[in-house]
């Protein structure tokens, strides 16, 4: 059966942009609650409500699809046949309810284990990052150029200090020195916005050692539209539906970079 | 004599806003650079051509006034006597060549080192943060509330990972572990940002072993206006004409924070 991509692609853009009108409708009650109670209970509601909203606009259009979600949606899944969607609410909830903004929705559409559709809207700044499967990754209708190869030495790395800063462990060394050598690292605190800022050259790499499929499903699907490599620390491609250490990187880096995290031990929970 | 600082932060603004447009103006030039030579040479004209830009605008109205500036302005100032204003044409010079975005122009003006004036602007998002000794600090016009208290637990932290990253020096388990107590760490890449940030509640601290007046001369005042202290690692305030370590946090995370950095060892160079 032959899929309308673009078209769904639309429509997901579509509900998504409602959904972030909610999401920044409810930073008003954030500030209400951070002074009476836990913004964490926030969250979460704005977590459950958003992927409600997601799912049943899905599976009313598509009623043969499946939703996989960070909440509640297809937690019996246990394969990537047909066609899988696979969304994070609000990616960076750290951020959503404490900075109030670097918050992404994450939509992505997979066939048969492969990523056909990838979106991700970091919804203050405004930016959309989106690709389909063979017709490139754009930001806010911009289409991204392919990727080239880069090095160490001046890569600028997307990387979380709290990895840097665990008890010595296996490996620990190697990521320090991996950090030394290069140009720079930054953290935003958002996965699916740091992979989509590997995919428009912010970042040339983006390394995490704990994400669940709904984290970088839609990033998969922008980074491999602009030739951005991305595996475990194995080398082998992530699942779209176990968890998975992260290593995504412009060519040439990722063999680099692999060479620092392969087989590293620890935090993966 | 009294001086109308509201009138010369709206010039200091003014003389901004151009130097902005410059700069965006020459990322055209950064995208055809990349290609054939060293990006860093255009960094540095351009770090050359706005400070010369707002020096020019400074001593042309003000003819009494100093500037140091980054590139070459005031170098031999040794005093904080009379009004300095301390400007930096780009913070964030590996952003701005790099990710073409999260780079500012800051300007600080001091009165016998009292910060008088603090403006950052963060030329690609189109954010102002602005403040006048007393009349509080703003993003955008809106005013930015008093900080309150907090801890460690919920606090969020801009810092570099490559501090955690050095080899083991005195100190540096501290570190860890302080990061470790947090609630996550960020980093932009930019300190007069990320100061900015701290102004604003984004982030609850900034810190840096290594910082120049012009990093974050703009950023202690707005950080005065909403009540954040700002200290070096032995609790002192920072100099305005030579490097400092610098620790900013809410009331209570300070006193906190300082306990972890306090006489921290390394890394000034």
């Amino acid at each position: 059966m032959s899929e309308n991509w673009a078209q769904m692609k639309e429509l997901a853009v579509e509900w998504m942009m409602h959904a972030g009108a909610m999401l920044k409708e409810s930073l008003h009650d954030v500030i209400a609650v951070e002074t009476k109670s836990n913004p964490n209970d926030l969250v979460t509601e704005m977590d459950y409500k958003v992927e409600r909203y997601l799912t049943e606009q899905i599976l009313r259009t598509y009623p043969s699809h499946h939703v996989l979600g960070e909440e509640e949606a297809g937690k019996d899944i246990q394969s990537t046949d047909g066609i899988v969607w696979i969304i994070d609410p609000i990616d960076g909830t750290t951020n959503f309810v404490h900075q109030k903004f670097n918050f992404a929705i994450s939509v992505g559409v997979i066939k048969d284990g492969v990523g056909q559709i990838g979106i991700v809207y970091n919804v203050m700044q405004g930016e959309w990052f989106t690709a389909v499967l063979g017709e490139g990754a754009y930001l806010n209708g911009q289409k991204l150029p392919p990727v080239t190869e880069t090095t160490l030495p001046e890569a600028v790395i997307g990387m979380n200090g709290r990895w840097l800063a665990r008890e010595k462990r296996s490996g620990e060394q190697s990521l320090h020195t991996m950090v030394r050598r290069s140009r720079s690292v930054r953290s935003y605190g958002s996965a699916a916005i740091e992979l989509a800022y590997v995919a428009c050259g912010r970042l040339d790499s983006y390394i995490s050692f704990h994400l669940s499929p709904w984290d970088y499903a839609a990033g998969l699907v922008l980074l491999n539209e602009v030739g951005v490599d991305v595996t475990d620390f194995q080398g082998q491609r992530p699942s779209f539906i176990r968890r998975s250490r992260i290593l995504a990187a412009r060519p040439g880096l990722h063999k680099e970079l692999l060479s620092y995290v392969y087989n590293h031990e620890g935090f993966l929970k």
